[in-house]
């Protein structure tokens, strides 16, 4: 593992290379009188897939004669009377590949033996034929298999359909299912698209930092990042007395402590330069962060346009189907620029990615048209040919008065608009929805001294997608918000100086990346959006 | 920000946009007599940067004439007697951009008020010219120029050079100077860089969870994260007491507590909905992870092959400079590969990256040749064009013993190698040194019983850049290493599954990518390679 030694012992077998440099080699062979003998590094090609077959135009029927090898893992064994039929996946994408065997076949005992089983994984050559089923155009008839690795009898995902709340507790499995192999594909998608569109566009990729001792945001609970508590899941012992404590009772995050009282465990070797820290490791309280846009603002403010893509925290004990602990986000943050360029970044983006999986994500798109909700590829479409309509608080209200519809917090003039009725108002429409309301203290005050210029995206089924603003510009009016809202100015000097130095206009907004999963494949639990879910009481895998 | 509220009244104002859908349009229509007035969200276009002129062939000289705006940063003023230079930079590239003024130029006052100073922003409107000096090919004959921002004179990144040990307590400002602009666009390019070689070799990405419940890794210290402390900077003053406790005096992990006895600042509005966890938020111990290979394990053996790239953490106190609290890793996994595979892909990977920045970040590259690393260009393309050299452990004694160089620690056969030997080694080669000791528990033992199928791949003046391995997939050697090492098996229950159905050879590497910032700028310590550093005591920003 990385960085977990810099200093080995070894012994072990000698091999070469090709060329190489002629120090090393006039120094080895010095010590030698035959020459080395040189291995040369194996060549890396890119692994042929199933995919290769399947994205072919026509299914992969120009491929015919062609012989391949497929390794995968088996999803179904049909043994009829002279053909037995084989159905393996890879992972590369939704379709299996058919492979057909008679009984003679190389390898057909491990049928025979019962050792090929759903969950097992295969080495497979053969050559693609033309298929006489309906499902496929081609499939392999194999000329060798070979079994890699065998599947237990318990093996959790077999044929029939398995719930999601199922495989929630099987995450380590999961993405061998349809679905979540969909997901996968799907989600590796946005996030490519996300970076070319940035990158397209000469937007800076940021990492923002994760562990953070700066409260500068104040959007919600915030997990604790500490070293006072003990630091392996093997000593999870760990007496309150090694606390710090001054003598008030309270934690102490800075004095130093003569005594340490703390196992670590390392693994495989014992790590003698690691200390315990005698006091907390950042000699204060330290958070995850719950936010990256105020140190985008830095990097905006000296490199024109930025944007983060990075795991952001909430603490927030919200045990529901939209709201994870352990999210990521991504925060693009224009210099020179005003909300209504945000917006317009923000709807280019959208339909930039949506356009994008619609293109090379359609085997996938399909499937969770089919499977998990019927019409999602046309509101796709509708994402990327339609322009979004831009919604204010005033019209909003009006649409829902209008509506005709019975809601549980009836619609006034000045109430708070709810989820049910962002929810009606996105089944009609893609909306943009302008509101200005003095919120954070970063949003920019408009002239009329009560409204901020921010803006949310609100789409169907997901509600807010994208949350953004441009930011308060003007040192006076920044100084002034901390001061009404009881914030501590000393904190917040590094973000001040942005505005002492060459302030500019400057905008961005915020999307929470596995909400946009949700929304480009319809899953109705956000837990199914990343791979490894975290929210109360759930961090196993 | 997002997710920050989803209920919000709003006073606003009406605005609309060009076509927009049908339903929305008839339901708020409906409503008023007149008309709606409708407005067109701006089109989202690429922004004119001083990059576009820049990097044109000839450096700009086939835009001449073109009447351009440059929105940037006051890099100097010169004012001579007839003429007044003004460098702009606005990130986009090392070069600032050279704009030149007379006493009548609109906006010229502007420069005799003393308004314009090194750190002011600027809007400046103007025309590409040829230029007489000797350092640009072109520069902007300024035809209007507006101050966007003033900057106080204790801006603190005057012309004079300043230390990279003092940028280091401006992380907010020090991307506006050459090094930190060049590092930034160099890190950007590495990223993604990073993503197209995997996104072209037909891997997934993959989020692996930030905070994991699991120790697997045993890697090095941990950080432990937790709501049992306070979660606010603004509310340190955190009482002992308020820590549930067992009997015995341990912390209790997952005890129901009746009251609760905390605060939380919420900014702006008061949250009501969070809740204070009345035991902590997990239910048991929870960490920062070290490491996603085990979860990239169990997606590689669903999807063939996958890649991490996300931050990790290390809590070990090492004020050095070599290492980070909090750094970026990049993990590929490979299934059905085995260590030549593995060695394969990490060397095609390295090529991948350097030869595109090489290709892509020019004028950064000859800024880090010139001023950082002499000679690093040249070090690059050999990367790029020879081949890695491969040594073992008994070729790399071999070379150090005949190498007439005196070491503070004596080389032997049998001897760990230290810092120097590698520093020595890597001076000569690129080397690509498979060492096999029995390590970390998931490393594949080779046939003699007693070694690994591990590799590492030093680099000059960075040492190790990439630790990797082929995965034990053997479900009886790996439950009895184990046994041997004397972790738990019960908490690797997911881990072990992997090797019970349809396990597979596989293999991967890890990458801190901090380091291979530094090897690729020549930067000697490694809090330079990343926007905001985190190091004990050190979390600022």
């Amino acid at each position: 593992m990385l960085f977990s030694s810099t200093t080995n012992s070894a012994v072990s077998r000698l091999r070469h290379r090709g060329r190489f440099c002629s120090a090393v080699a006039s120094a080895v062979s010095s010590a030698k009188s035959e020459p080395l003998k040189f291995e040369r590094i194996r060549e890396f090609r890119k692994k042929f897939k199933i995919v290769d077959i399947k994205a072919e135009p026509d299914d992969g029927l120009n491929k015919l004669g062609e012989t391949v090898v497929v390794r995968g893992w088996v999803r179904t064994l049909r043994v009829q009377s002279n053909v037995t039929f084989i159905e393996v996946n890879d992972g590369s994408c939704l379709s299996n590949m058919q492979c057909v065997m008679s009984y003679d076949t190389e390898g057909y005992d491990q049928v025979e033996n019962g050792v090929i089983s759903t969950g097992a994984s295969v080495w497979i050559q053969g050559t693609i034929v033309a298929s006489q089923g309906s499902k496929q155009k081609v499939e392999l008839k194999v000329d060798k298999l070979v079994t890699i690795g065998k599947s237990d009898t318990s093996f959790p995902i077999q044929k029939k359909r398995v719930s999601r709340e199922f495989l929630r507790t099987k995450a380590h499995l999961r993405p061998r299912t349809n679905t979540f192999g969909a997901v996968s594909r799907v989600r590796n998608a946005l996030a490519f698209a996300t970076h070319k569109f940035f990158q397209e566009n000469g937007f800076i990729w940021l990492s923002s930092p994760i562990i953070t001792a700066s409260d500068c945001e104040g959007a919600g609970e915030q997990f604790c990042v500490t070293t006072l508590l003990p630091n392996s899941g093997e000593s999870a012992e760990s007496p309150v007395s090694a606390i710090p404590t001054t003598k008030d009772g309270l934690i102490d995050w800075s004095r130093k402590m003569p005594s340490v009282n703390s196992q670590f465990l390392v693994c495989g070797r014992l790590n003698t330069t690691a200390m315990r820290m005698s006091d907390d490791f950042f000699g204060k309280p330290a958070f995850l962060t719950v936010s990256g846009q105020l140190n985008a603002e830095t990097y905006a403010t000296a490199l024109s346009d930025v944007y983060t893509f990075g795991p952001t925290f909430r603490a927030e004990n919200s045990n529901t189907s939209r709201h994870l602990a352990e999210f990521w986000m991504i925060e693009p943050e224009l210099a020179f620029a005003d909300l209504e360029d945000d917006m317009a970044c923000a709807t280019a983006y959208l339909q930039y990615v949506v356009q994008h999986i619609l293109e090379n994500c359609k085997e996938d798109m399909d499937f969770f048209n089919t499977w998990i909700e019927k019409g999602i590829i046309n509101r796709l479409r509708d994402v990327v040919e339609k322009n979004f309509v831009q919604l204010t608080y005033t019209e909003a209200v009006e649409l829902l008065r209008n509506s005709k519809r019975t809601f549980e917090f009836p619609v006034t003039w000045g109430c708070d608009l709810q989820s049910e009725h962002e929810r009606y108002i996105t089944e009609e429409a893609f909306v943009l929805y302008e509101y200005q309301e003095i919120k954070a203290f970063y949003m920019r005050q408009n002239d009329d001294g009560k409204t901020v210029a921010a803006m949310d995206m609100l789409v169907p089924r997901v509600g807010e997608l994208i949350g953004g603003s441009q930011r308060e510009e003007r040192l006076p009016y920044l100084e002034q918000r901390l001061d009404d809202l009881k914030l501590n100015k000393e904190s917040y000097w590094w973000y001040l100086d942005l505005r002492r130095y060459g302030s500019v206009p400057h905008a961005g907004f915020g999307l929470g990346f596995e909400r946009l999963v949700q929304f480009a494949t319809g899953l109705d639990n956000i837990r199914d959006a990343i791979p490894f879910p975290r929210a109360p009481g759930s961090a196993e895998f």
